[in-house]
């Protein structure tokens, strides 16, 4: 087995001189301005130690991947409920996100999909002024990273508000089918700052290192899912972490990974690792070109497919 | 850990009791006709030990367990150039099937839902006559399964010919965009017959292990396929083999497998084990009601979820 | 020919016992409280006579027979360039409403069905206040219907915002796309108040009688469109004009016509009549089950189908 | 009101210069060899006088134009049964075409489309043999153009067999929900040869011009359908005739036709006039470019809409 820090090293060398990186997202404005040539990663093994390379300290806006921990949140509070108001199937090409919605009766198709998180978040706010809710989400996000120094990014926060157009569009036809309980704009609110929230790679890898260790955090101790729970939402990442590239994903790097829009990804190696990547420039179904292409070579160097040696 | 004959010895008599058992397949007659109270299940371990219980000896018709098969075979013909032809990427629900392919242009999502297998059985054809190919897949099985016993059951191949319309119309709809080289009812008599292969459950046990051992066969030896692309067809299982019920597999039971509508599952917990387990009831989307119940209990017993301890 | 008033007596008193009467609108609470044993029907002949039968003087929520004369309005706004961002084909079922928009970019299918309708009122609040907006549209109506008693129902135009998410959804789904150029509560305000209009069978038989004689108001004498428009705006009542239960009404009654969920129908006897029908009791599509019959009756006992004699 | 000839001559010689005159079918390969540049047109009036201008007897391939006549058929044999096996609504977009097949359990929209139409064939095949159909449909069609020289294209059938995935597909579909009630080959070999008529415009404006007429023909006397009928078949080819392009063809033609993918379309001025007009460039919903356009001034200089003078 090679040296961790050194795959690592090699990787980030490798992905700075990549040409082609992928295009950052564009339809929230300042989502747009990113520099594209910008390449971290990071891993907290399950043994406490936390390695780092490239651009593994600069903020980026965890955008998606905040529906692993308001998921993790929702769970939480109201149990296997959840499962009655989000199902657990990967949804098919992006073509139909909004006709599987009205197939199935305002019952989105999973937790990772934007209408699926906008249900969570629904969840999570559970009558609290969005104020609150949004505290709280920051709050568990401090607390996973061990870092008080997480922050929401107002500047994204506003921006999504003023473009959000199509996620108040799933979550209007979720309250026509009953399955959105507080008002629209109050939901929707809430979700957009969650996505804006700012984070660095270290910092992600230390939030979601908990989904490796069957629940328990590596550095804090705290136990934050059961063993159970932890395998449940990696399965859910497995299927359906990456949008319509969840199939590709699990075909090339075959670890649970969840991706966001501003080029980052959580992906874990459960009873090893947890890793997270960031690279604004996305690929066609909208996860980061070299965020998936610098897991494929990690998982493979480091032989932590989970689906065989 | 407990002893692995015990827990599938205790598996098959808590089955035996169940009074809840799903539907038999009944749009194809012969299925049809199934006794639902049968239950059998059999595990090679990947140090060539085989377990069994309940009816592991009586064979059943594998259906579309068969397309993790041809699959193998097909990337063995034509390697990575079949994913021009065929999807990676799970289906969504049911109900998009043919609208997808009308999306796609004739492309099916993945080769592990019919219209996908139907591509796979194309080339696998290969320009040979039906029979011979037929005859290939047949051989490949019982190579694999180390039995010359396993046959096809010709009532069931020709239940399934007199009324596969469904398969015809997937078939004729990627002929009509260019993605079937052969004619229809030569592609899918071959189909039909390779989904009538009957075997056991110790017998499909031993035919996938070369997935949960980097691709060497742990009885024969023979290397049926590289490391790399055992991990490919597991992942593949996984996001894609139990049609709009894989991500329930997947957060329930934790480990790749493969559905067919005569109640057979292939599961296989990589590095460790390759399960087969058979029972005819099926729940609503169309796996095994008993089978998918006894694998997530087995998975549990002996910590083999893929998603961690 | 029979007598037209005959005709109408009669037809309005074997309305009057008939027992399936469909079922009231339930999703819009203010519809669901009226009382459903009632019928009224209206026709203002070209040469300016105005008959009626049954309840012909009740005010009833004209709800989507209102998108007709904004439709009217929007035309004289903007002119053919309004069928930049709307479409002139019949919807398909009912399903396909919101996919279409996603398929289609954000271009509704038609000005008829309520996506197409939100855009025509976008169009005609043209950078307006809502309330002016809402008052250009009534005076238009009572311009028409030669009465200033019409009025709106702020009940019902209350009880459509209350509920109205799935308007909501399709507005901010087009505002996606770019479709929509007023904040959603705008647009949507104004179009719940349209939908509002309270309007008995005599005052909607006469607003619409302009589409029957060329443009030219029979009573007022007024230009309101030119005759090459009021039978494109003809042409698209009858193809689009009642749902997916368009075809069926053509195919039965055979005159264009309009169908609002308040049990409503205005329907259109080019170079004869304009017709107003109102019983509160839905079809399974829609559209009111005995307006329809009435007006299937009507146009046989008078020999006004557009299809032949 | 003009003189027709003129009008007719006007047209032909206004056809004749246009440059765009949109593509020829390709996917029947007998089809994509014929001349762009031809235009025919002819009129037979209820009083019994054919018109005709430019190549109106140069014979062509009627392909859709045929769904008219078997649908005829259908309803002399088994009257309004048949609307339990086909449905009266437009299909809505062309994307739709398949998945409302799937979404409606095997119940084509309408009897216009190729889903229905292929319906309509296994209903006038009746339990006989296809060459027997054939006839049946072949002496239909030269009864109703009172002309026995009227043929089936046998190199344009072949083609039709040797590509028509598609149609197949559909069949199998529609046998795979028991709505279809021959062998798939034998009921799609039947409507490949009904496509494969070929008629020129005076023949087919003659085979139509019951239609117009209440339903006897205007030369032989003999009563085709009820007048009911014969409004009933008018509204379909209103609503449903044109694919896609129905609600346009109306908004602009403002009659009842149906068009081919030979370029050819009947048209129907009820109480007037037949008309069939061909030209073999295609718009890009698939209906006659200079057909339409030619059937669009037709219209307006004769006044022949039927929304309004």
């Amino acid at each position: 087995m090679p040296e961790l820090q050194t795959v690592l090293d090699e990787i980030a060398a490798s992905m700075a001189s990549m040409t082609e990186r992928g295009h950052v997202a564009h339809y929230i404005p300042q989502l747009a301005k990113v520099d594209p040539n910008q390449f971290g990663i990071a891993v907290l093994t399950n043994d406490g130690q936390l390695y780092g390379a490239g651009d593994a300290d600069a903020p980026f806006s965890i955008q998606s991947v905040s529906k692993v921990f308001t998921l993790t949140m929702a769970l939480g509070q109201v149990g296997d409920s959840l499962w009655k108001r989000v199902g657990r199937e990967p949804s098919g090409n992006a073509f139909n996100s909004i006709v599987q919605l009205e197939h199935e009766h305002g019952i989105p198709r999973n937790p990772l999909i934007n209408a699926g998180a906008i249900v969570v978040t629904d969840v999570v706010l559970a009558g609290h002024k969005p104020r609150e809710a949004i505290g709280q989400i920051l709050r568990f996000m401090r607390s996973l990273a061990d870092d008080e120094g997480i922050y929401i990014d107002n500047a994204v926060a506003r921006s999504e508000e003023e473009t959000g157009f199509g996620n108040r569009a799933l979550a209007n036809y979720m309250k026509a089918f009953g399955n959105l309980h507080h008002p629209v704009e109050m939901t929707t609110g809430v979700y957009f700052h969650q996505c804006a929230i700012a984070m660095n790679c270290r910092q992600l890898a230390t939030a979601g290192s908990f989904l490796a260790t069957q629940g328990r955090h590596p550095l804090t101790g705290i136990k934050v899912v059961s063993s159970e729970r932890a395998r449940r939402i990696n399965a859910l990442m497995l299927t359906c972490g990456h949008y319509d590239g969840s199939g590709e994903f699990a075909f090339r790097v075959g670890i649970p990974g969840k991706s966001g829009v501003g080029g980052g990804i959580l992906a874990i190696v459960p009873g090893k690792a947890s890793i997270a990547v960031w690279s604004p420039g996305l690929n066609k179904v909208g996860n980061s070109l070299l965020g998936s292409l610098a897991l494929e070579r990690l998982a493979k160097a480091m032989d932590w497919s989970i689906f065989g040696p």
